[in-house]
């Protein structure tokens, strides 16, 4: 079974991390179509404190939309595995930001489906460009 | 392993499958963080046309944030798999609707964690329940 996530960590701040990690992706070819913010949304809908201890906590959807599009056509179920969700969140005790994107991988592991290997491969080499350029 | 989607078919019109869609997720205690058309997207990105030939495809992603809480202070990576994507798309040659949310148990098995067993199963149940609703 593969690793679920690609991971690094970069310096903080935190939101100019973000600002870095949305540069990276669109250099790869991923634009960012959903932002969920889940230190917010867990202060909201629980009340506030509740995301401030989890902390920064970011995820993001990024789709390269001629890989998804490729996906699509292939295994059309695969839609519940996209976007490529990149999560930002702060490092404890540090003010680093771990930086995790869903390893595509794991696509070819739950569907048993091979043909999305090949994709699979490609979108993670670029996810991994994109880390290794932060 | 387990299967990747929990699925169902409902009737369509297409708009009329997403909002009993929405109203049966929040009936479980799931409300709707994101929404993308990945028809409208993909005509965008790739020219017009593209979209049109994959036909119908939306990905909601929908959250209950008391799990969402609990799985990421269980297992803060796992957010490259939140939140849980509900996907509805035109059933080929037919006016009816496919709709599959992302098994939760999957979660289970691409991170090993077997403390994310009982918030997967209930979880399930809950996404079961609201697609069993449509």
């Amino acid at each position: 079974m593969s690793e679920i996530a690609l991971t690094t960590t970069t310096a903080g701040p935190f939101e100019a991390a973000v600002a870095r990690v949305r540069d990276v992706l669109s250099d790869q070819g991923f634009g960012v179509l959903t932002e969920i913010d889940v230190r917010a949304t867990l202060n909201k809908k629980l009340g506030d404190g509740t995301g401030d201890e989890v902390g920064d906590y970011l995820i993001l959807g990024a789709c390269n939309p001629q890989f998804a599009n490729r996906a699509v056509r292939l295994y059309p179920q695969i839609g519940v595995l996209l976007p490529c969700n990149v999560v930002l969140r702060s490092k404890p005790d540090s003010t680093d930001v771990v930086v995790e994107a869903m390893n595509p991988a794991i696509m070819v592991g739950v569907t048993g489906e091979s043909a999305l290997a090949e994709i699979a491969g490609e979108v993670g080499s670029r996810l991994q460009a994109a880390l290794a350029n932060l």
